[in-house]
């Protein structure tokens, strides 16, 4: 994950410009799904115009407009004008990265979501878009729609609930996936947190410090775009929108719970991962001094031992006088020398030792 | 305990979908206990089915159902239409590992408690999930009935208070029982804690952190389980609902007021292990200082009387005039450098304790 | 003092109920006084039997019984039914250790509040209670009543603001008289972590440390009785309570002030051990460093001189040919090799010096 | 960024007074910009006098007067006069190095807002200070009016929504400009953090170690400034001025949106730096370790060895008796030592190296 | 400053009780100032006795009585009696070291503010007392009057806007100087940062460590005694105190804007130190490494050369057979040696240096 990641207009650009991007390397090719429901019928196509589901509208009918992919200008422009979406939110749908947010627009809500997604051990946080109106949604998400393949399957089912109620009822179903998309990606946090906690009090080299700073940045991140999800569901539970009825709210209460437990688990974790750092910095510096002990006490121990065999390693005239180096021609020199440097070995050793340095 | 407790179904899943899971190692077979109870009568069925429990509805006597173990998909669905809970509700039940809440649902509450339990010093979080409605309440637990016990003697006496008020009121002993447990818990904490510290005071070890690392862990994963009840018991408090009497809310203060006790308690505790890591790492350095100090003296010292001795080991002619050595050839040359070299060591080591270093 | 000081019940206990509890160690022993008073008349009754109370309730005047030391759970029950004292109210009366808190039953205010004491540089937390009525009050303390001999004092006083006033100003005197036991405890402290200040700078040593921790210790523990103090008088005086007269809702702000001088200091207390752990900590780690690099630089010049003479102490045969170490015939050879060792020895002082390293 | 940046009088001089100060050195020189539009005509003129504004207010149409450099006191005072501006805010605008912030003078609101702009590396905050009138709008900058130019030029598009609404969108417009004024700066920000991070898992020297700090003191200071921005944009969202009509609303509550999202960013990058210290910090000590610990392993193996052949170097007299000093006399004794060091060397190594400490 | 620096009565002291204290060290001789004014005339009389004071309340015009110095038990008592002054804020006049507060007393505000000034490098933090009432104001404070000349001054200027008003100008007036006095202040220790930052990053040593703490340890003291001047201003403005009329509100705004701004610096110096204290720690831990390493690295070139030689000091006899140290007599055997010593500290050099360990 990058740090920066939000694009945006030069400062001063005029609001509700639609500047074309060039598209993320994840984006999915461009492509318009449409579904449209009632009771009764349900019409799924999946690679209209744009300009395909203005006929739409008028129909009493619910329609579910989802664009795959990063939209072109044109693209944009003509769903904005079917559909009547607001400039300034099309915009923010262009510059994708958006904060999650929810903004009402006369007979409109435009609401901003953040997908985290996990391939291969790399969390990834997409901007979901959607649009709420009285008998259509338009939803917005670079990848792959397959993605929202279970509410397609739900919505086709004749006796679900989600056919049953209304477009609220729809966007209730897409704010629940995209949040409880937080599960998987936090078990997974979750599972190689458990694995580098084990590590940690066994093996920590430099390698668990690269793997506990990039989890710790990854929580961060992540934070930082989950964080206001909560207070979306929130604004839409006490905004008193009349485009949401009162019986999708007891589901909408289930979504905010579900956001507060992704909070709360991104908190506990964050809170393990610097539990984890101090953890790993006291370990390495406990080994690293286990060693330097050990080392040092061995050290210790030969220095007397090195002086002492230097001692007898001078050459001193012995024929100068009885008083020089007579010890070197006693016969059994050699022999007190050796046990005298067994003696003080052991000495210092068990000295060591009862002082607990060994 | 580990760190994602929490059961989901997979994302996109229909709101209400109940998939029954392989039940936790920790669970007790599943077993349904009804206590239907007035003032003048008590009926005690210890092992009903979940469609027995339809009769005691019709009656005007309070009824509380206990369902023990993990009920199967098939008991919950007919236990959810005999009492008509909520399947949004009955989802959380099955997925247990939610966070503690309170949910209204039109003439109906839903309660999720977590219950902490200490076995062999290791910490267990469990989810109690109670149902309250007008004349009976259903309440769900993982583990074993008989922790519920002294309220079902409480019932069984005639004379009291619990007897003699409506379900409110056990709905208030089941939630004063479950919060109390948490005061056994912290108390092992505690314990746990002052003997920790008496142990990094004296003698600091790699089993010492790991202990602190485990503590600290355990309490941050425990905050996040009980922090929500407090949430609970002050939305019972202030939530107007018309299920629960007003001489029962002074007992729910009384209950609020020991959910903050156990808050600040493991505020206080956390507080301390944070401390008590900066203790041990500072008293861990102390005792690596002290030792490499002392070491470091001993070499220091024998390293210049070593080069001494390793003088008078040179080979140098003393024939090639009278400045090559003289040294060797004086009578008392050997008692002179065995002097010098106590002089040395005796200045050093009166320096190095001048100073402090030894 | 011990990390859980919480006295409870066993979870699932009725509320209520009232256990006697092994009297703990600093418990005075049991004694009821009870002050009868209004402007004119006064009568103090130092050892009177909790039956005899009642008498005085039917008066007109102000009555403050005040209980000294553990009482049995007779006594408290006899009180209880005279004085008619909630039960649940009365459990946490005997189960010390409660939080400071404010509860109002009916016509009757129960408030616990944490009364502070040092003794020998350790300090105490005790639990007081009170009961406030409508013209009597009654007050509970493990400790010496001697304590509350100044407010007795001006009780005694016929002219005294106090005497003249309510029971509510009676409250008001105990609760100002407990809140302000908080300065010369903080006063205390301040001195103690002037002096550790001191001694840090100057020989901070591991002696230093465990102050340093012990102090902090019981900064937190002091904290967390004494931070709800605030809420205390804050919701008394915020209550709306008909008890309390407006004319001394002044001197309660009065005490609501102090309560916010004693958290502020607390607080700042707190930050001032934290960063003397810092100071404490880079200090000791200055001071090792400083003695390593002498010892480091004294070795490190020895070690090249060492390897010197050890080069002139190898026996290869002079006469093997010319090249074979014919220094050690040169007649000023020796002299050269001191001169040789001088040089470096004063090169590498040099060196060292000029880096900064000595 | 120098860490005080504020300008202030002396304390005790009166409100609202003017003393002219040395214009800094980033200033522009002094000119004076007036744009006097509606939706039909525009005049565009580049450096008029304080007194020549006076006629355009008696017009009907918007008109935008901004004043770029360090404006002379008489200056200020004409301009005072001739808008009727509050001499406590003209003050302010001298006194530049102001917290962001919006105040409501009786017809009239002073805005003060944060303008960050990053040359060469280095951030740099100025202050923009704007007088919201009826149908005139005052803004004061010291730097470069060129980059109000894109404001400029909407303003000069005849159709452009700007040009047809009134004053209040020209605030919106420039506030917009000087909040997403952010994201290039943040942009930058994000790189030097991602290259920070690359340069300390590889090759952390002191370098990095002030590169960390210095971009962690100009967050500080860069959160001090663009804080308060969130709470003015939020003041006018809810100030119910009547100077802002309800469609600039929506464009504003756009605003808003920006200045969390910088304030998002802001904060996450200073986790970051924390956490980059943090990760610095250990890596450099885990290099530091493993050159320490390759050295020690190195000496330690050497010293018994140097110690053996210490003690083969000893000059027993051989002819004193049959134990002194045999092996020297040995025909393979030279070749036994030299077996016997290589033994005890391969031995110590395997050792070391199954202990992981090479 | 000392880290305790209130005063306080003994606990249970009868609240408004004063008790004469020893002066302070630093408190002015007493002297009572008196200045009467009105749009028209002006008296300043600057050594008045507490019983000249009175004439002064019949009067219409506004009357300002400044005391300067301890006052004693009497002169307090004369003054409170003569201005109806409430014998609880009088308490607080006497024992300074209050936080600062406002509290309503019928038809009296009473104010306590601190005044930070710096002397000689150090803070002091002075308590200011004013009491404000219809007509007239009282102030307090120990130091030096000259203090408030700038007032005095703006007094005497006939046209000045302080002269035409009422008596809560004149307070806005005095808690703004008081208030700006905070500004000298902290750009004193804003240079100081600077300069330690300077210093850190050259030559940090233990007296930087000192300074840094000390400068911590006032930030933390100072935050303490100036954090509650925002709330007292706060509470100004919205308390709806008759006695301060709503054209003062404009300027109380102005000096409320002034608290948040000494705060934020405040708060920003804190970070400040903070970091300042991680980047002393790692450039000092950096610096030592740098040293050990190099001595290190010395050390262990040197020990297998000394090795080395060490082996041709053997003393084996060469005559012993053909494989006893036969090197000793190889006419180019010491070269060889000196060469392969040569050859091995290059390469280890050469291998260090490679690593990047020198």
């Amino acid at each position: 994950m990058a740090f920066f990641t939000k694009r945006y207009h030069p400062p001063g650009t005029s609001p509700g410009t639609l500047i074309e991007k060039a598209p993320s390397t994840t984006a999915m090719p461009l492509q318009i799904h449409l579904i449209d429901y009632n009771a009764d019928e349900i019409t799924i196509r999946d690679n209209v115009d744009a300009s395909d589901c203005r006929v739409y509208l008028q129909r009493k009918s619910m329609t579910w407009v989802h664009v795959q992919g990063q939209p072109t200008e044109l693209a944009l422009r003509e769903l904005g004008e079917s559909f009547q979406l607001h400039s300034l939110a099309m915009e923010d749908v262009l510059n994708s990265g958006q904060r999650p947010k929810v903004e009402p627009f006369d007979d409109q809500l435009f609401i901003v979501m953040s997908l985290p997604l996990m391939k291969a051990d790399i969390v990834n946080v997409q901007q979901v878009s959607i649009f709420l109106n009285k008998n259509f949604l338009v939803s917005f998400y670079d990848g792959d729609f397959s993605l929202f393949q279970p509410i397609v399957k739900r919505l086709q089912d004749r006796g679900s609930r989600l056919r049953a109620k209304g477009v609220d009822f729809l966007l209730y179903g897409l704010l629940d996936l995209v949040i409880d998309q937080g599960f998987p990606v936090l078990e997974k946090f979750g599972l190689q947190l458990e694995e580098l906690e084990e590590q940690i009090l066994e093996v920590a080299g430099s390698v668990t410090l690269e793997k506990i700073h990039i989890l710790k940045r990854e929580l961060i991140l992540l934070r930082r775009m989950l964080w206001p999800q909560r207070e979306v569901i929130n604004q839409l539970l006490r905004g008193d929108h009349k485009l949401i009825r009162d019986d999708t709210l007891v589901y909408l209460r289930d979504c905010y719970d579900h956001t507060i437990q992704v909070m709360d688990l991104l908190e506990t974790y964050r809170d393990m991962t610097g539990s984890m750092l101090d953890i790993y910095l006291s370990s390495v510096s406990n080994r690293m001094n286990d060693i330097m002990r050990v080392l040092t006490v061995i050290a210790t121990i030969f220095i007397p031992l090195t002086f002492i065999v230097g001692v007898y390693g001078m050459n001193f005239d012995r024929n100068a006088g009885p008083l020089s180096m007579p010890e070197l021609g006693w016969p059994y020199g050699y022999l007190l020398v050796w046990l005298g440097m067994i003696v003080i070995a052991v000495l210092m050793l068990t000295f060591f030792r009862r002082r607990g340095w060994l």
